[in-house]
């Protein structure tokens, strides 16, 4: 595995940016928030997702120069058009706006329109909690999952981010980052490629059957929902909600090609919690369920339970120490 | 199977709840709530859970006389305190606080401290979905489920509710109310009595398997949280922003006896869509979002795709019309 300083990283990333037509301070932000991810392990959605990102950009599906504007609101609620921006810009322009808000009123919320893949759902969950808030946000998707009793995709995987801050612990917040299919086709795929088997039952064969078989769900292309009927019908209520309030696409209404599946809609609430408690309560309060949390007893004993978020720090400072691992296929193409 | 006109069993459960000390009004308010999820079709946490409600009234976990009153807040946000008073009651003034704030910013959240089981979450989405409101609400719960990994329970069945309005489509709202158990103990308790095997997985075996086999899961007590490592995760967060905001207890500190289950901590937020968008707008994105849904081929002809609450109309109809379903015994012992 090859290794680079973040450093590197996100200057070879700023340096393709700009080289896709972003202005400089955009192309600053954008790698910065791709460098992040990679640096956090979320390997998918930092380097290695630029190809892809770069071709979204050639095809005309994402306008670099677009900008992320307020078109109503009232109060603590807003509705903003992403113009078919750069998704991850868009998005963090929609979480700083929704924490404004609910710095003023503790409550708010942007329901934000006409964006773009917002890679990683996460750092919009660790850019609240990091300045003290809770925040939930979710993002509507093509429809690539059949709902619960049917054959062909009618719901996405509609990601849903929560994050819970932790006040004193050193940036450990909790931060939960979950796409309602079981499995992405992304891992479905990796599994199918090392002939494994799924370690629980990701989606249907042809037959109809509950299967852990990743080739014969890329096959059938009937990936499951989380919870089977839950998270079918959780995936429905988050695209209505999406889609109603931002005024913009639905899951039905967006491209089944993936490399132009642009215009989704998303949804960023934010609470300030300084307006009923204190950074001492709250932080008394998070670390007694974490602790009852991780005195459960584990299964495997040489698997500790684990909250949402807890490998991320401990990654990202391994990755800082030792360097930002990278795909050298995909490093060679953009480090010049 | 007994069937009593609506009216009856709603003066019935009143004539109760004013036998267990609640006041006129207050009585008048709970006994319609019970009554409406019996007249829904949610016969678990209609009449059938009023001997399980009455013993908690017996035994102090639940004091007829308190009221929820807030206790904190700023603008959108509110923290309030539910003195241990009757679920169903503490949890419609918290939403009903949430939505007059929603209508007053944009957005509006309640976080209620020490109340008790709310009975039927959808209760409150539907109280939202009627006023043209989306909701989202949760209750944490003693901890009836092994996290993720872990053999002993850690985390509730954190009961949560998204509801979504259908401007102009007759009162057909879209209501999400799911726990984060794939079953409930009672519906696996209803299984196993049966004999039958649960439709999926519901839970692990002693030996650690994972299990159709609904008596097994009884003796393990190994309930499985909905997607695995995911439903376990979304329970752990909604219990923390629930105990954090309210500064109530968390999962870890109720109760593991259901009838001493008393103190639990919840969410309300309610988003007022009419800030930015209008209802011939609103209903026309969601309707296309419903039809497209139904559009999807159903694996068995026989049973078309349904949304979360499609039911609820038709049963609610179905009951009106040809008495409300009661359970023989239980309508007996308060039917004087």
């Amino acid at each position: 595995m090859l290794r680079v300083p973040y450093n590197e990283l996100y200057k070879a990333l700023k340096k393709a940016m700009e080289r896709l037509g972003m202005a400089e301070e955009r192309a600053a932000l954008c790698a910065r928030l791709f460098a992040e991810n990679t640096r956090d392990g979320v390997y998918t959605h930092g380097l290695n997702r630029f190809p892809r990102f770069a071709a979204t950009v050639g095809n005309g599906s994402v306008d670099v120069h677009a900008e992320a504007a307020r078109t109503a609101g009232v109060g603590s609620l807003e509705r903003w058009d992403g113009r078919r921006g750069v998704g991850n810009l868009n998005a963090y322009a929609a979480m700083h706006r929704a924490m404004e808000l609910a710095k003023q009123f503790g409550t708010g919320g942007v329901a934000l329109a006409n964006t773009n893949h917002w890679m990683r759902g996460g750092t919009y969950g660790w850019l609240a909690a990091e300045a003290g808030l809770f925040a939930m946000c979710w993002s509507n998707t093509l429809a690539n999952m059949p709902a619960w009793g049917a054959t062909t995709p009618a719901v996405g995987n509609n990601p849903l981010v929560i994050a819970v801050p932790r006040p004193g612990a050193a940036g450990g917040h909790v931060v939960l980052d979950m796409a309602m299919s079981q499995f992405s086709y992304g891992a479905i795929a990796a599994y199918s490629k090392r002939r494994e088997l799924l370690p629980v039952d990701g989606g249907f064969d042809s037959a109809g059957n509950l299967t852990r078989d990743a080739a014969a769900i890329e096959a059938s292309q009937r990936a499951l929902p989380i919870g089977y009927w839950k998270g079918s019908g959780l995936s429905l209520v988050l695209d209505m909600l999406a889609a109603m309030l931002s005024g913009g696409l639905a899951t039905h209404q967006l491209s089944p090609d993936p490399l132009r599946e642009s215009g989704q809609s998303q949804i960023f609430l934010a609470i300030d919690p300084c307006a009923v408690a204190g950074t001492q309560e709250l932080g008394q309060i998070a670390e007694g369920i974490l602790a009852s949390f991780h005195e459960a007893t584990p299964a495997d004993p040489d698997k500790p339970i684990r909250y949402p978020g807890e490998e991320t720090l401990r990654l990202r400072e391994e990755n800082m120490r030792l360097g930002i691992p990278v795909d050298p296929e995909i490093w060679g193409q953009i480090d010049n």
